[in-house]
């Protein structure tokens, strides 16, 4: 069903896509993503529901786009690092070259004074697509555990 | 000793044993364990003085039903829902066709206000067989470091 | 550019890293380094800026054997223990029998009292290679993302 090439290169997607994040290149972030992409964010409590509100959602790579030139030029708040620890990768089958992949994570950030603290737990329910041998994001779920979220939500999970 | 399929087979297990718990599907977490089982969680310090008192003891796959269904059915406290990270499978060789593995793992919890917090970080000390071809959980002894927990253990760890 | 079988034994370095730190076999944790290594501990915003201070530099498996009998038989502060979790490994390329590897870590401490809380985020950028088929640190950087530590360093992250 799914064969260890295959496996490899999913980990290796999510593991570019935290670093990535982490390490502020959201440039690089966006280049793992399809051009007809979907990219949300959904309380768990919503999404067990559901409901259909999201805390972000991002129906094209423009719109991602978008919010990489916001965070890059405009925002100036809630300044921080962030760390992501992805664990347990599920394999949920395939639809053609489509596969559903979830996945657990937790994302401490680091403020301007160097103190960690825990930002968020939940879990990705993704689809990943191959484009030119490479594992790219089409859909990206963000279900977050804790909906009572410390601080602003402004770097992507 | 340990072929690619074999560890990709243990992964997938751990992925689903987190998975089902943080989904809250305890019936579909038991049926990752083979009906002569043991489940047992250890503080860390009784287990390195070689103490046999277990907070949690399970001896057999009955004994683990009838704590999912008190779960289901009976347990009112507590109310939460988990969120397991598992991270650096160990695989401490094989007798015949029994595989020792470890791992080490975060457990947050989340309440019912939506806040996320530090329940439990340990150890995974397990034995794993394949029946019919897929890994199953013979005895799991999860090690826990923090004897102090912030609250009751009420879901598996 | 990288085989399964070196990925399997590079993430079984990482495995092992972590669990001879967390129950406490330094000795073990020692023989995991070539005898020409380097390892270090640098703050995020040193690295970021190209600043050369590190917050712990061994510069030979002799320092680190210093490092290691200290703790053994010196030390007698902030005891505890130590729970690593480590995610996403990043396989960036191979300089002839050389592989450049970055993970993703988080370690919680677990006081004398039992109470586990977060100690450190942050990455690892290291240097692997193959000795008698198996991986060993060449060079071990670890990136501190929260340069405001909770407590002293003792323990090697």
């Amino acid at each position: 069903m799914i064969s260890a090439d295959e496996r490899f290169a999913i980990h290796d997607l999510y593991a570019e896509y935290t670093a990535c994040l982490d390490e502020g290149r959201l440039d690089d972030w966006l280049a793992l993503f399809v051009e007809e992409c979907l990219y949300r964010i959904v309380p768990r409590e919503n999404y067990a529901a559901n409901l259909p509100l999201s805390l972000v959602l991002c129906e094209s790579k423009d719109m991602l786009r978008d919010r990489v030139v916001a965070l890059q030029e405009a925002n100036e708040y809630n300044i921080h690092t962030d760390r992501h620890l992805v664990s347990a990768l599920r394999f949920r089958g395939r639809q053609q070259q489509c596969f559903g992949v979830e996945a657990s994570f937790a994302v401490f950030q680091i403020d301007t004074e160097g103190v960690a603290s825990l930002f968020a737990v939940g879990a990705y329910l993704d689809e990943i697509v191959f484009v030119d041998g490479r594992a790219r994001f089409k859909a990206k779920t963000v279900i977050m555990d804790n909906s009572c979220v410390p601080h602003a939500i402004s770097t992507p999970l």
